[in-house]
């Protein structure tokens, strides 16, 4: 592969994710902090006007305006597509100066820790993903392949990928989970240094790789109105393996359902915020090792 | 005091503070689990709009709406307007069939427990107060006088308060929490079952009870940008003793603001999300030791 000679860090693409949002406006105050010798860092606040009014867009998901038949329609005329035919002027892959990293930075109400969020397994990002992994056990990786193109913004680019940080409220920016970004950042620009100096670190460990495989929705009524809730025992136990029988959510009146598969799955995004209103509880995924040798 | 015949329980004032939202949802569902043998229980959802939404409100703040004067407004007219309305026609002193007691349900991003606010001291609530913090270490009473009149439900009636309930994501359904509220409410109308019965039971502690003196706002920058975060040391430390010179802020680039007060203060609501857009980082509150001897 070439060097890499721009990256770019988006912050806010959600306007009330603000660990993303206050770190892309730190590196803006203080651009010092991720130049390297070798390539350029450019940073990108996602969704100015959602961030100022602290909500995760103004008129649509500006992370779902992505797929390519999108961003060449021209009837689309919502604030966040037009935003999103900007920033995909910016990180096309076609575009130049073109950007070779994209580093879309959100943040979740589920217990993430610091994930990191794949949708295509280029050897380069999971050669990343393995070294950030062996050095900080928070960093979890999942890869999910959208069903159809996809509309994420990450998918602009082929070294696009996500850093989802939790748990953390909406509209909350909270010091612990902010530096243990930032960190993480400093580690992945230092990484792409290396790399350009043809010295990346070796890696020792397997990786674990999550697949997304399916979505799960709260058990609902006819009206559609949500009648358990997750259950005490999950809550917060993002990627912690859950067994056919396993309690998976606990009914208003106190009533346990229980995870009906016949295999083990590791659940993903338990209880995001964002995801009540697409009727998804938690994502399912399956864990993959994979080997470096 | 005469005996308690109606006692009213909103949730879902704040539309994305789901734990109150759904116990109503569930007390309506299921309303044998409220009802007392000498007294009546009602429930109100109290913003089904933003409910539906999952906002905090659609036009303005429902729990800022309930000023006398703005009550007689006729030319107040937005949604939160007219349901604030409705909702004093309930449980408004004056009216008939007369509600002796309102419960109004919240939830917080700062990690205030079971944190039950009082907007006056009269007597049967500082018992009742007593009574719960006595048997349950998470309960928390705190009590906060209003500038100039009340805009708060709670000061609708004399017997009005607000259990706060967090840490807990806004637009998150918590399980954990949602059964610890359910618990606290049922021991309340065991209390007042009691209290009617001429029964009350005998306080052997003293009451914490945390008086609001100030609030303070984030460091922000001559455009009102947010320049620091809540320091690490005291993100979810709510009611814990914050003495002059410890850690109050942490800037963006890292550097520790501290606390200049005097005196020993005990912050709460501290990184709540709906405050941020009213210039509130935290309340400040003194600690002041009742006695029922």
């Amino acid at each position: 592969m070439n060097k890499i000679n721009r990256v770019a860090i988006i912050g806010g693409t959600h306007g009330n994710e603000f660990t993303g949002a206050f770190l892309v406006k730190k590196f803006q105050q203080f651009p010092e902090v991720i130049q390297k010798p070798s390539f350029e860092t450019l940073t990108i606040l996602g969704n100015p006007k959602a961030f100022e009014a602290g909500k995760r867009y103004i008129e649509k998901d500006l992370n779902r305006c992505f797929l390519t038949e999108s961003l060449q329609n021209p009837n689309l005329s919502s604030y966040e597509d037009i935003r999103a035919k900007q920033i995909a002027g910016v990180l096309g892959e076609e575009n130049q100066p073109k950007v070779d990293v994209v580093i879309d930075l959100h943040s979740t109400t589920a217990n993430m820790g610091l994930s990191i969020i794949l949708g295509n397994q280029d050897p380069f990002l999971l050669k990343l993903c393995a070294y950030l992994s062996e050095i900080n056990p928070l960093v979890k990786v999942c890869y999910t392949i959208p069903e159809k193109g996809s509309n994420f913004l990450r998918s602009l680019n082929k070294l696009g990928f996500v850093i989802e940080v939790g748990a953390v409220a909406q509209g909350v920016l909270n010091a612990e989970l902010f530096q243990k970004t930032e960190q993480l950042i400093y580690t992945i620009l230092d990484y792409v240094e290396k790399y350009n100096q043809g010295n990346i670190p070796k890696i020792n460990n397997l990786l674990s790789l999550y697949k997304f495989t399916g979505t799960i929705d709260y058990p609902r009524n006819g009206n559609g109105d949500i009648q358990a809730m997750i259950h005490p025992d999950i809550q917060f136990r993002d990627y912690a393996p859950l067994n056919p029988g396993d309690p998976l959510f606990l009914t208003l009146d106190g009533k346990a359902i229980a995870y009906e598969g016949t295999s083990i799955v590791y659940p993903i995004f338990i209880n995001e915020a964002a995801y009540y209103e697409k009727g998804i509880a938690m994502l399912f995924t399956e864990k993959q090792l994979i080997n470096f040798d």
